[in-house]
Parts: structure tokens; sequence; C-alpha cells
């Protein structure tokens, strides 16, 4: 069984990676979901083991001296976290698994598993991705101007991905992301174990 | 200008290489053909410069002496071999572009030039590529021997190549070439340079 590969996207807020990776993963075969951990409430609506493991600050903290996260980060008061052993499971059955996170997991996942492949997804223009935080409610213009420098510190980390992705028209970016997700599995390291048996069979 | 990338495509004979990248070259833009040069004779139809630059031996063997070829090799007794300049210059342009040739020629290549993408291209079975081979025409019993024998060793080398494509079904096998030739092009080094402009944009 070729074990599976680990993809890490990012994007700054806006740009459209939710719905990508949600297009994505709809529309492709083998792509498994990391639930996360996390220390905030959970909502009406949410399930405990499908949208978050809901976990009490200690046990999270726990973890982290445990070395147990591939990448934990605490947004306000709240932490948020990928727990290494649900990833490599994932993995050695197989399967291919995204992680959504920001520059600063990536770092973390890129030290603990340099073998993973980062796509950075990038808005079509300042003005385009002003527009789509715009248009996300009734927020004012001090939280805009908070989230447009949020988006634009995310962006200058580009350089540290495998893969960058405009997304200006989204089903471009949702077919380049596909072809990025097919050429990985194409891959020899990962061909000539899914193949062995064609192989063998070739050079007998 | 981004650099164009150079494509290395290998494949025993029988697998349909040659259709693949007639296929893959006239459904995706930006790829170059890479013209080679021979000593063999001049067929009737065959334009130099088109389908090869028709060289003298001692114009070969002195191109050989000056390093001007990215690869080459001698077929019985002719010479085929890839001029650097034309490849480099194209490259150079922006351009993508595929060579389709053996084994040894893909290893001089990436000696020269280690960042090239190779591809071998498989076909599904040792039935199917004895059945293409023998369909070929009305060749005896020992030429079809051979021929196996020879796909059989040029598959053998197979790992030293970056990806791994299964000549099975044509459209899937053609699919998946693009998408290696798209995520290629997507990767951050190209895209950077690529996107200069965009980039200088959303981070000013």
């Amino acid at each position: 069984m070729a074990k599976g590969n680990l993809f890490v996207i990012s994007a700054p807020s806006g740009a459209g990676k939710t719905s990508l990776v949600k297009r994505l993963r709809a529309e492709m075969a083998g792509l498994a979901v990391s639930v996360s951990h996390t220390t905030r409430a959970q909502r009406p609506g949410e399930a405990d083991g499908q949208d978050y493991f809901f976990v009490a600050k200690e046990v999270f903290e726990r973890m982290i001296g445990e070395a147990a996260f591939l990448e934990h980060a605490k947004v306000f008061d709240n932490y948020y976290g990928t727990a290494q052993s649900s990833v490599e499971a994932a993995l050695a059955r197989g399967e291919d698994v995204i992680l959504e996170i920001d520059w600063q997991g990536a770092r973390q996942v890129r030290h603990l598993l340099p073998g993973c492949i980062s796509v950075f997804i990038l808005p079509p223009s300042l003005e385009a991705l002003s527009q789509r935080l715009q248009n996300r409610g009734q927020d004012s213009e001090d939280v805009i101007a908070r989230r447009m420098n949020d988006a634009i510190a995310e962006m200058s980390h580009y350089a540290e991905y495998d893969y960058l992705v405009v997304n200006d028209d989204f089903e471009t970016a949702l077919g380049e992301l596909k072809s990025i997700v097919t050429a990985v599995r194409l891959r020899e390291e990962r061909q000539s174990e899914a193949l062995a048996g064609l192989l063998q069979g070739l050079l007998a």
C-alpha cells in the first residue's frame, strides 16, 4: 500500500480557499479530511469528532507537552491544532490528507513532515481581495482594514510554498489544484509502490 | 519572463509515447518542439529544420567535440542528438520544451540540466505491449522478441524518472500528462517570476 501525501494549503482570508478545498474534496477521491482539536466551545450544530475534537484546555496543553500536534496555534483564548497521530494514520492507510492552515502552521508541518506538499492560494488583486472581505458582512472599516493587514502579512510568506495558484476564475483555480494533486500522485516514489505488481510483471 | 521547463519523456516502444506527446502538444499551449540533429539520410517528405536538422557525419562529430549536444546517441551507423543551444533558446523565451528520448539520453540531459522534469510512460501489461508491438506490421517473431527485450531493458530504468504514467486508457494517460505539465507550471519558482507584477501589487 503506497503511503498517502500530505497537502498543506494556505491563503489569506478572502482568497476562496475554503470553497476551493470543499469542491476539490467533493470531486476527487481519496482526499481525507483532517479533524482539528480545539479548546473553544462547541457551537450548536457542531459534532465532536467531525467538525472538531472539542477538548479541555488542560488536555490540549498536555498534548502540546507530549508533542502530539503536527501544528497548533492559540487564537485569542482558544487553542487549535492538528494531531500528528490522526494525520499519520490516514497517510498510512494510503489516503491523501489536506490541511488548511496558515503560514505558521505550514512551517511547523514542513519541519515535522518535510515530504508534505504546500500550496498557496493568491487573490487576483488587492482590490478583489478587499472587495471579497467587504462583501462578507456589515463590518466596520477598522475591522476590514485589520483583515487586509492580516491578509498581506499572510501573503508575504508565499515563497515558502511549493506551488502558487491564483484564484481569479474559480473553475480554473480548481482545475489547477486538481492537477497538483494528480501530479503528486504520479510521482515515482508513490507510483513505484502503487504499481509494484505491474512493475514486477513488466520486468519479469 | 519566467524561464521554461524542460520535460523529458521516455517509454518502451509500443507504450504509445509518440501519440500521447502529439496530442499533448496539440491541446496545450506553450509546448515547444525540439528538432533533433541527425546524420541519417533525409527521406522523401521530410523537411530539414523541421523533422530533423540533417547534417554530415563530420559536422555531427565536430559538434560532439564542442559539447554542443544535450544528449546524443549512435543508432547503427547514424547519429541522433539534441543541440543544447536550441533547447536553451526556447527555455529562455519562456517556452516549455518536450524531449522524447530514451533512458540513456534522459541521463545525459539530467546531468546537464538537473532542473528538467522526467516522465516515464509504462504499458498496462507485458501482454498489451507485446500485442502493440505485433500489430505494427508483419515482422518476424525474432524481430518482435528483440523489441520486447529492448522494451524490458528500457523499462528497467523507470525508477530514474520523476513521474510514472501508465498508458492503459489513452485519454486518462493524456490527462495525467497534462496535469504534470500544469503542476510544474504552478511551481513557486516559476510562478514567482510569472506573477512578479501581481505579487508586487499584493504586497505593496
